[in-house]
C-alpha cells in the first residue's frame, strides 16, 4: 500500500504518508444527526478530530472540528456551521513543506485533495514529529559528509560494518582527491618553504581557520534555508553583511595569532600570518555563505555544502593565499 | 507569566511551556451531562481535545477524549468510561523529553501534574514542532561551533553584525589557541621537514582526513544520542565496531593516497603517507566516537564535540603521527 503510494506520488510526499482514517458527511446533515452518527461510529477511532463535509458531487467543501460540533445548535446543518476555507495539501507536496504547514496552523489533521477537490486522505500532525526528526537527521548527516539516502530502520548500533563503511567512504575519497590540489599548491612553493620552515608551523592553523569560519557561515545559511527563512534572492544582500562580520572575525583572530607569530617566527612571519588570517577567514566565510546557494541553484541539497567539503576547498584557497602573501613579503634566504 | 514559569520550573521545561486551556470535570458526571456542558462551553476553543477527570480531592484520576465521549452511552459516568492510565509530565521535565513522549504516544495534549497529581496545565503537540525545530537548530549550530544560547526571534537575515560576530568568535579563538599545539608539534620536526619538504605536500591532506573521519563518527553518535538511540553504556561496544569500520576506511584512503605519494615523493614517502593515513583515520574516528560520550559524562551537550573542535584535535594528533612515522622510516638527508 505504502509502496503503491510511493510510486504514485513520490517518496516523502503528502500522498505517500496519508491515511484513510477520516470521516466525511454530506453538508445537509444536521448537528444532531451528526452527533448521533458519531456516537455510533467513533468508538476506538483514536485519530478522528474533524468531520470533512462533502457537496453533492462528493467534493470537499468544508470542515468541522468535533469540538465545534458540540458547541453548535442541534438543528443547524453542517453547511451552516462548517468552515469553508479548508487548508488542504496536494498529494505530491514534499513532507518538509507539509511539516511547515502544520507549524503555521494549529490543525491536528490536514486533508489531501486532488486538483478537483476530491478528498484522497489525511495527514496527521503526529506523523510530523517523525518527519522533522528524519529531515533533521538527513541535514545533520549531509553536513558531516555522511550519505543519508539509505536510511531504513537501522541506527548506529544495529547498522552493519558494511553499511557504516558505505555511508562514509564516498565523501572521504572525494575529499582525498580534492586535497591533491592543496598538495600541488604547496609543491609550487617548495623553495620558499625550504628556506622558511617556520611558515609550515602556521599552515594547519591558517587553513583550518578558513575552513572553520566557512563551516559556520555555511551552517547558518543551510539551517536558515531548511527553516524557510532564507531564499535564493537573499544571497546578494547577505554578502555585504558577511564581509563585515568575517572581516571583524578575521581581524580578531589575526590579533590573537600575531602574538604567537612573533614568538615563533619573528615580526616578518607574524605580519604574513596575520594578513593571511584576515584573508582566509573572509574568503572562507564568503565561500561558506555562497556554496549552499550554489547547491540549491543546482537543485542539490544545500546541506551538501558540508564542513568537510568547505574545509577542503578552504585548504586549497588558504595554501595559495598564505604562500602567495609570504612570497611577496619574505625575501628568499 | 512565561517569565514566572521559566523561573519556577526552568527554561525549556514542560512547566514553562504549559497552557491553562483545558477542561476538568468531576468523575460522577454522566456522558449526557458532559456533552450538554461542552455544547455550552466549547465554542471557539480550538485546542480542547480531552476532558481531564478529577476526584473529590481535585486530583487527576482519568482522561477522556472528546470523540470517546461521543462514542459512549449517555447514562454512563465519566468514572466508568475514563482511561485511568493517564500519561503525565512533571513540570521540570526538559522540552526534548516532552517531544519524545509525544512521539511515542498518539496524544494531542499531555497534562502536567505535580507530585501529588494536581493538574497544573497542559502541553499541546503543535508546540512540539517548534521545540523540535529549535532543538535541531541548537544541535546543528553547536556542531559548527556556533554559540546557540542567545536565540530570540532573530534569524540570520535580521540578526545584527554584532550578534553574528558574538555567536561565532568565541569558538574560533579557542580553535586558534588549540592550533598552537599543532604548530609546536611541527616545530619539533623542523630538521626532518627542511630535508624532506615533500612531506609538507601531504600535511593538509593527512590532518584533514583524520578530522573528516572523526567528524563523521562524532555526528553519527551525536545524532543517535539526541534521538535516544545510544546511551553511555553503549560506548564500549561501539568502539570495537568503529575500529573495524575506520580500519577499512583508512585502508581504502591509504590505497588512494599512495598513488599520489609515489608520483609526488617516491616510494619511501608514499609508504609513510599511506601508513599515516590508516593511523589518522582510525585515531580520528575513535576520538570522534568518544568525545560526545565524554562531553555527555561531563554534563555538557554532546553536540559540542563539533567538526571544528575535532578537526583541531585531529590536527595535533595527526602532526605527531605523521612526522613520528616519517622520522622512523626516512633517513635524514
Amino acid at each position: 500500500m505504502v509502496q503503491d503510494r510511493n510510486q504514485k506520488f513520490g517518496i516523502e510526499t503528502a500522498g505517500s504518508m496519508m491515511s484513510d482514517d477520516f470521516i466525511t458527511l454530506p453538508m445537509r446533515d444536521t448537528v444532531d444527526q451528526t452527533i448521533d452518527y458519531l456516537r455510533k461510529t467513533l468508538y476506538q477511532r483514536e485519530d478522528i478530530h474533524y468531520i470533512y463535509v462533502l457537496n453533492d458531487d462528493k467534493l470537499l467543501v468544508g470542515v468541522i472540528a468535533i469540538r465545534e460540533l458540540l458547541a453548535a445548535k442541534g438543528e443547524a446543518t453542517l453547511q451552516e456551521i462548517m468552515k469553508t476555507k479548508v487548508k488542504t495539501l496536494s498529494p505530491d507536496i514534499d513532507q518538509e513543506q507539509v511539516a511547515q504547514l502544520f507549524q503555521e496552523t494549529e490543525l491536528v489533521t490536514i486533508p489531501v485533495v486532488d486538483y478537483s477537490q476530491h478528498l484522497l486522505g489525511v495527514v496527521h500532525m503526529d506523523q510530523m514529529l517523525d518527519v522533522m526528526e528524519q529531515e533533521g537527521t538527513e541535514d545533520i548527516y549531509r553536513m558531516a559528509s555522511i550519505k543519508s539516502d539509505d536510511f531504513d530502520s537501522q541506527n548506529i548500533l544495529t547498522a552493519t560494518i558494511g553499511l557504516l563503511y558505505r555511508k562514509r567512504v564516498a565523501w572521504l575519497i572525494i575529499l582525498v582527491f580534492m586535497n591533491i590540489f592543496s598538495g600541488a599548491g604547496i609543491a609550487t612553493f617548495e623553495e620558499l618553504i625550504e628556506s622558511n620552515v617556520a611558515l609550515v608551523f602556521f599552515l594547519p592553523l591558517l587553513v583550518d581557520s578558513g575552513g572553520n569560519a566557512g563551516a559556520q557561515s555555511a551552517t547558518l545559511v543551510i539551517r536558515a534555508m531548511a527553516l524557510g527563512e532564507v531564499r535564493m534572492k537573499d544571497w546578494f544582500k547577505m554578502i555585504s553583511k558577511e564581509i563585515l562580520v568575517s572581516g571583524l572575525l578575521g581581524f580578531t583572530m589575526a590579533l590573537a595569532v600575531s602574538l604567537i607569530g612573533i614568538y615563533r617566527g619573528g615580526p616578518e612571519i607574524a605580519f604574513v600570518v596575520a594578513l593571511t588570517m584576515v584573508g582566509v577567514v573572509m574568503i572562507g566565510s564568503l565561500i561558506g555563505l555562497s556554496l549552499p546557494f550554489i547547491f540549491s541553484k543546482l537543485k542539490m541539497d544545500p546541506a551538501t555544502a558540508s564542513g568537510p567539503l568547505i574545509t577542503s576547498i578552504c585548504d586549497i584557497v588558504g595554501v595559495f593565499i598564505y604562500f602567495g602573501i609570504a612570497s611577496a613579503f619574505i625575501t628568499l634566504g
